[in-house]
């Protein structure tokens, strides 16, 4: 899988610049993980899509169609996690390659749909295409949120903990594993290699946050932490200081960074995929936060830094301060918005 | 541009059995233009999505960024035209190819935003990728049509007429002049080449029919008269018959079809993308048809044939009938709906 050439904020710019200011029903346009609508009622409308090219997002040598049909809606529904919303409709477009057997695809509905029923999603159309080479798969989901609860990347205050609702660099890890062939044991290996090829939206834990209003600021992990909480501080108008040695890293990242040589916090903070919820609350809401998570039958979130005044992401090390915004794994993204760059 | 497998509608089938059965606010899923959501109020909510490819949908060496950019749109407001509705939202994928400048992707977005500027359409988000080769697009349209108005595949009843909106197989001639570098008057030329490059979705004349209840079934021409009507047909129970002279050809198609050695009928039934909008209307309705289009400023509705019993698409030719249903470019739809085989 190449790793595609860094993001392109200025194309961004230019090409958001191009399309017409959006009618005031257009609660949330380009720039956050989910487009969202007023149509009236107590609920804003969530929307968004997410695509997924074989080679570049995923390797049919290492993922089952059924955990792609999987991931492939997953990722979608983490985007409507990160606005506190509920999933409800999807779409299908899928790019199918002439030289692949037409039961596998079979097999990518299985598992699309298998995900669908766990969250109460109903897949009610799409599009199908032939692809001149490799899978394609892009999902569009709507959702939605009661309008008082709505949750997004803006609104971080300064003095509020950052928080993520659980390890980062798995999924990142789990990817090394499946590159490199890297033995590991089982209960080390098993958890990367789920987060990498099967990750669980964060839909519980957004909907704890934005019913109790405990949070300020959410976007969810598909970038990483480096790349994703810049976006937050971009969105927010502040900077962010992480602690590094209170960054949630499994046993199995740190063996995987041990193989390959590599600082974890490098896994954790720049991999990617892992579709944790990154998000912000107030300084005095920890006890608070806790209690709820835990009466959701939720991990306890962990507090990884505090917003701070300016613009940077920085890491605080036992060396000192490390600026880290602005990089992390970007997928080329011109960005047109909708949770993205 | 290879022409891609026949369609699998057994796999179709197939698929859509693994999704749960849609809740009953989903008036619509698959096997229609668009999905239809109840979500309160006066309107349906309408949702597709389509995706363009290339080397499969568009060749870069005929068709310009801009008018890639207003294609991608038109395809699915199109589809929205098909149920008698007004497109309002839309979001974009673009995948993107490394080796291609990043200022092309600038003019398909002064291209996309120029139609949806023209049809009243906001692009509110959307996500952006590597592509290993090639451009990828996929864009999803949200629109609206009053309940009462809605149109849909099914509806056509024995003995309606079967109209057009505009010529057939100007799209397909005109993509066989790109593709085969032939040389015509640039008067014969530029409607055909129009009608491939920069087709127009039939948005007006699709609020004639809802708005005046004239029509029983609708669908739009994304694959030709062919398989189109035999979708109409086939949810609708019911067969058709088609006056092979009454089919609308231009002196452009027929000049192409000479060069060719080819039947004209041939590209006007089944060339596909010529994004007219086919459908029937009650044997009466043909002066009240006529008055409402000619008032609304558009071309006069073409009969081309009736509905009759049975399943099947026939033709009555000078030399007898001939059975085209099923057939037709299908661009190997496993078709999981919205509009698709």
């Amino acid at each position: 899988m190449p790793r595609p050439p860094a993001g392109e904020v200025g194309l961004i710019a230019a090409l958001a610049e191009r399309f017409a200011p959006p009618p005031p029903e257009v609660v949330l346009g380009i720039g956050d993980d989910c487009a969202a609508l007023d149509l009236g009622g107590p609920d804003y409308l969530l929307w968004t899509l997410d695509t997924l090219v074989e080679g570049v997002h995923f390797d049919p040598a290492y993922i089952s169609l059924k955990q792609l049909g999987r991931k492939s809606l997953a990722v979608n529904l983490s985007d409507i996690a990160a606005m506190g919303g509920e999933p409800a409709y999807a779409l299908l477009s899928l790019g199918w390659p002439p030289d692949r057997e037409l039961s596998a695809a079979l097999e990518f509905g299985v598992g699309l749909a298998e995900l669908a029923r766990n969250y109460g999603v109903a897949v009610i159309g799409g599009d199908t295409v032939a692809s001149p080479r490799g899978i394609m798969v892009t999902v569009a989901v709507l959702g939605r949120v009661p309008k008082a609860e709505m949750l997004t990347r803006a609104g971080a205050e300064i003095g509020d903990g950052i928080y993520v609702t659980g390890n980062l660099g798995d999924a990142a890890a789990g990817l090394e594993i499946l590159r490199r062939g890297l033995a590991f044991a089982p209960d080390l290996a098993a958890p990367l290699l789920k987060a990498h090829l099967d990750p669980e939206p964060q839909l519980a834990a957004a909907r704890v946050l934005a019913q109790k209003r405990l949070a300020h600021a959410v976007i969810d992990l598909s970038d990483g932490v480096a790349t994703d909480l810049h976006h937050i501080c971009r969105a927010s108008l502040a900077g962010a200081r992480l602690e590094a040695g209170a960054i949630p890293v499994s046993a199995g990242v740190e063996a995987v960074s041990r193989e390959l040589g590599r600082n974890p916090l490098d896994l954790a903070l720049k991999g990617g995929e892992d579709y944790q919820l990154l998000f912000t609350s107030p300084p005095d809401a920890g006890p608070e936060l806790m209690e709820a998570f835990g009466r959701a039958g939720l991990p306890a979130p962990i507090k990884i830094g505090v917003v701070v005044s300016g613009r940077e992401v920085t890491l605080v090390t036992a060396s000192g301060e490390e600026i880290i915004s602005g990089s992390g794994f970007d997928h080329f993204r011109l960005d047109l918005g909708c949770g993205k760059a």
